[in-house]
């Protein structure tokens, strides 16, 4: 029995796009002599599809989707993943379900474990299954399960049943499980041990596929693989690309396993290369094809602006940089050397003009009040609407240039450096930047050296410096990480070693700050814990303030 | 055995402010004669505490302001909710309880039903309760039950077990509910429904305690209630405060009613008051007191001012007009006579020198490209910059001013007037905005009559109305109430009579302007559908687009 694992990058609710790209998946498998071809979970939708299962036409058109595939797996079989109705009047109107096709049928096996934590709300949607089948192919028995259905391991349980302990009572020759994991810089390896913990346990090969591709801030990055008996790798699939595989089930023992330590790959390039498709996806799925990014010659404009070029294309990244009278020549002369560098079209617009005409219309009610943050924020909402006046005026997308340690602590003006269609580095703390610039400059400079060395500063008063307002960032990094990352207690992160008073004064911040965070752009996620959809906090609360 | 109804207005992670409460009001009920006092859902923490749940520290003050409450339950008994720790190395760490705490002790009860649509999240944080248990005190017995598990009543269950159900054979004499059951403008009346299903079908008098108080975007109204046997409402508690009743449940038989049909109060009232109490708890609850407005003299703003003065009080509103080369005299004047008939401070700045600034700097990249929606954003924008910078100065909260029509099909401008800490009618369509500018005005004008009856214009170039732009606001209105509200398909908005070349464009509007809407401010719900965490819509995809 031949399987091919069909790793595909989906769009969500585009039905014709999806069905046309599985049906061609399908049709390529049968001319490779394929018995059965595997996609992803939800593959015909999408995912996630969020509230749009909500709508009864957006579960039609999976349905119908579904009968065109069914009618294409003649001579061939798939699985694919769908949201299906649950017929009984108890319970939530839907299952995920995986969908076995073949010659114009279909056979429906249901989602036991519904993740509903970090950026998952199965849950809400969906009925868990509480009866299970194997699926009965060409002689072999197949235990099918759906991506969370298998990470329930080790001692301590999520959930109160397991699918595949339920199974294999009915003599499983086979596990196939399709999902949709999104990356983080740790899924890889955490995958690869839940993956092999199932095989360990019950001691027959596993044939898993995942989707590829970004959906908003979930990125997926693929990883498709299968597993031997003996719980080798025996192939693995492309990382962050559209990918396929086929092979003989019944030659799977005693074949040559070319397992790619996949955990070698350093933490830096698999954040650089999530974010070069996260990019990449929200602009081609979404129509558009060039972005802005405000240049303020520091590293994280830089970095963004490298990884947009990556993704997009030199020529399609306009840089716009936008002294003012506090800017330092250098900030200037670094942000045209990147420009440069990367040979992306930019110019410059000073602001000084602008932000007096703000300074004397506010006059008479701001009287003769001293200079502060609010001065210092007026300058970067002109930026912000100089960018966006370029972006509407000739469809560029603002890319927002954030990194996570500002974001966590509120350190960016709301309206202004916050502003953007999405946000790059919104899950990448300030020291991870710093490893990523060196990264894209590892085979010659890119990025301004001068822009990765000099002392970090917002330059929106004389002489700022982040380190004014800021602890170190190796310093507050850590306590962030502590704290987001690890979701550690003010006394937990105190017996870490972190300083008592630094905890309640970056734990105020981050606490405080999530009105900011609330109407920040979507963030790319490469992180187990980033803001977004995935961390959900009272806006108006009073604890750890 | 009398028993207390005390409800309260909590504060999210104040577990000082709370306890300090909970114990005032067991105090006062033990003066009162009362045995047993009952509070709401998670009243220890507040609702909803979102993923502070994954806090261990949370949850340890959790304990803690149990073991205080148990131990001021002196000679009475009372009812609170918390989180409590799940014990079971299986499923999720944490149960949603009611606490019984009497003489020092507790015991728990825990809740089954665990509501995951629209802006509940709970399966997020807690295992389901699968064993049921009656409370037994001074000779009652008490089916103990919290918000959800009495609301899956019907022929059509969301769940596949029913707590009331399961208890019956036990033989309850008395249900007590307590809740976090949010306000919408229909909620009072679907609750009297279901608690009197409850009634009805078990026929044992039912008690019911609900929060009130806003936290961000949730309203609660309150509205606990007692009622008999015979299934009449023996007492109401306020709406939109706080409140408490004492009643004897053996005299409860016999007792007068005084049933207050609650489903006369104008929907249009119970909007303006929630608006009102939303608007005050934010503030209150965050620590300012003051807010800025910016008045273009039409109804939006007019709306969000005088609600906010009715919150807040008059003095602590600042209105700001900022009229452009655009705006009519008429603007300016309706702008200040609302500002005159409230009484709130205001002043004008004119932009069209910063308009001209930006107009200016922008020339060598814009050429000469035609004026277009770039200019007319800059303009919005440049207002949103002035709102912030005196919000920044002088420490007020931007309360933002656009209306649930615009915020649907993207009808505003991000970072310019979609600006603001809060959004007050966000949630309120436009021809509410309408009946909530009457009801303003129904014991004299406060909102300008002008305001009301013009065509209403952002006047960002010359005569520009509305309806340039959009269909008039009635017919739209009502499309979006039955797309956003109903979630009726495009087939079947047709078939409710909709035009169908209307249907593809304001749906392909609301689509396309996710990514306006995942930017703005929390928007106070009042409606069983409102933007904001009760609709999850994925940013990119291509679905009805």
């Amino acid at each position: 029995v031949k399987i091919t694992l069909a790793q595909l990058n989906y769009r969500i609710g585009d039905f014709e796009a999806n069905t046309t790209a599985i049906i061609h998946s399908i049709n390529k498998a049968r001319n490779e002599g394929a018995d059965l071809v595997v996609f992803a979970e939800l593959s015909v939708c999408g995912y996630p599809p969020l509230d749009f299962l909500e709508f009864d036409d957006f579960i039609e058109k999976c349905e119908h989707s579904l009968q065109q595939i069914a009618v294409a797996c003649s001579n061939i079989a798939c699985i694919v993943g769908a949201p299906v109705r649950n017929h009984n009047p108890k319970g939530k109107p839907l299952y995920n379900a995986a969908v076995f096709c073949f010659e114009g049928k279909t056979k429906v096996f249901r989602k036991a474990l519904l993740p509903n934590y970090d950026v998952f709300d199965e849950y809400r949607y969906f009925e868990p299954a509480k009866d299970f089948e194997l699926l009965h192919f060409k002689g072999k028995k197949i235990a099918l399960t759906i991506c969370e259905d298998i990470w329930d391991v080790g001692n301590s349980r999520l959930y109160t049943l397991n699918p595949m302990e339920e199974l294999w009572p009915q003599q499983p020759d086979l596990m196939i499980n399709i999902a949709a994991s999104p990356f983080h810089y740790n899924q890889a390896k955490r995958r690869e041990e839940v993956l092999k913990a199932n095989v360990s346990q019950f001691g027959i090969p596993l044939v898993y596929v995942n989707q590829v591709g970004a959906q908003t801030e979930l990125i997926f990055d693929g990883d498709s693989m299968v597993i031997n008996e003996k719980n080798e790798i025996v192939y693995r699939l492309k990382n962050f690309e559209e990918d396929s595989y086929t092979f003989d089930i019944d030659l799977l023992v005693g074949i040559n396993t070319k397992e790619t330590n996949n955990n070698q790959i350093a933490k830096t390039a698999r954040i650089h290369d999530a974010l070069v498709l996260g990019i990449r996806d929200y602009f081609t799925k979404s129509g558009f094809s060039k972005a802005i990014v405000g240049l303020s010659g520091g590293i994280d404009s830089a970095v963004t602006l490298a990884l947009a070029a990556k993704a997009l294309g030199n020529n399609n990244i306009y840089g716009l940089l936008m002294p003012s009278q506090f800017s330092s020549d250098h900030s200037v002369n670094d942000a045209f050397a990147l420009a440069n560098n990367l040979g992306c079209p930019n110019s410059l617009i000073a602001i000084e003009d602008i932000y007096n005409a703000f300074d004397i219309s506010l006059q008479p009610i701001f009287n003769k009040l001293p200079f502060n943050i609010t001065e210092e924020n007026i300058q970067a909402r002109i930026r912000g609407v100089l960018l966006m006046a370029i972006s509407n005026k000739f469809g560029y997308i603002l890319l927002n240039t954030s990194n996570k340690s500002e974001a966590a602590v509120g350190y960016g003006t709301l309206y202004g450096d916050m502003n953007g269609g999405l946000s790059v580095l919104g899950d990448v703390y300030k020291t991870e930047v710093y490893e990523l610039a060196d990264y894209i400059n590892r085979n010659g400079e890119i990025i301004p050296q001068n822009s990765i060395v000099k002392p970090p500063s917002a330059e929106l008063r004389p002489n700022q410096k982040d380190s004014d307002s800021l602890p170190d960032y190796p310093l507050l990094d850590s306590l962030l990480f502590d704290y987001i990352e690890q979701e550690l207690s003010p006394k937990e992160l105190i017996m870490r070693g972190h300083d008592e008073k630094l905890v309640a004064r970056v734990l105020r911040l981050v606490n405080l700050n999530e009105y900011k965070r609330h109407q920040t752009p979507p963030i790319l996620r490469v992180s187990p814990k980033a803001f977004g959809m995935g961390r959900r906090m009272p806006i108006v609360a009073k604890y750890l303030q």
